[in-house]
């Protein structure tokens, strides 16, 4: 079985090269994006929605158009190992899910999804070798609705202001100052450095 | 110059297959990585900050083996055309962001920006040729520490329960059912649909 349009030996190389690591979890996700995407009607517009953070979306990015930098994979972190592929407009779609009932027959995965031992002590190679055997037949599918506000929302044209703390650019309601200057800001610490130098034309 | 390890035609073929267009953000996106990661200490092991989740990330995920499901990525949605690499202990890094002033000498580039005028208004070819001859020349960086609380998390190995309401793993700390089943389900209905037919081995 292929893994969308890859055999399983490229699907891992990409993985690799794009995820760092061969995680189990964008293994399994490959396969869940596959059956998902099977059972959309063909042409569909889609968008998916990625209910866990960890590694699901990164499967999600490679086999699909769908990125967290365009918008239309959006992730609502629920902690569930599972991803909804939905028709972008009215929310109709597949969801696809680790099964905890079918995952029962292949100890090392049960182990791995369950977290049953510490990561030290998994047997890596096993746990590589249920995950190819077992395939898509740990996952189930289940025919869902995205509701209005869980769906990835077309890009606004919301209107630009420079924040008068900063002097950046952000999208204003009512605000003068940008979120960063209204005292959220993600750094302990500003030391301006003017580096010029370094910047140049792209070609 | 080159965008990291790619020549801007190299780049530009890049997004076009992973983000889908050769949306303006990524381009200069592209730009500031570059510029970020230079100023770093080689071998420095490093994570990446977004300020946004419009098209930064993107350019994150192709340039450096930060991506979203490897954790390594983390946006910080406010709204400002930015992103941090930094050192994943200390905090210590350089953020690159798109300089207002700097960008007032090209006039499509600070009317995209800016949202001066309609998407269908701007003319795309012009801001290309700006966005090309311009390069880094748009940006300023600055020496910043990234807080504790915004740096990305070492993965912790939390307890995993089944949840009796889906059936499904979730990381539980007390609670007894997953937080969809507690009323934050992005779904509107469910249909399950035992689809085992079409779960395979992946060889």
């Amino acid at each position: 079985m292929n893994i969308c349009s890859y055999s399983f030996e490229e699907y891992f190389s990409l993985i690799k090269s794009f995820h760092g690591s061969t995680a189990p979890g964008i293994i399994i996700g490959g396969g869940m994006v596959d059956i998902a995407l099977r059972e959309m009607p063909e042409n569909t517009l889609y968008d998916v929605l990625c209910e866990t953070s960890a590694c699901l979306p990164d499967a999600v990015q490679l086999l699909t158009p769908c990125t967290i930098g365009n918008g239309w994979l959006k992730i609502v972190n629920l902690g569930r190992f599972a991803l909804t592929v939905y028709e972008k407009y009215q929310g109709r779609g597949i969801r696809a899910f680790l099964d905890a009932k079918k995952v029962k027959r292949w100890p090392e995965i049960e182990s791995w999804y369950l977290r049953l031992k510490p990561k030290k002590e998994q047997d890596f190679k096993l746990l590589l070798a249920q995950i190819r055997e077992a395939g898509t037949t740990i996952c189930s599918l289940q025919e869902v609705t995205v509701s209005p506000q869980f769906r990835a929302k077309p890009k606004q044209n919301k209107a630009v202001t420079i924040c008068p703390g900063c002097g950046e650019a952000f999208p204003a309601q009512t605000e003068r100052f940008c979120e960063a200057c209204r005292g959220h800001s993600p750094y302990l610490s500003f030391d301006f450095t003017n580096e010029t130098t370094r910047q140049t034309a792209f070609s």
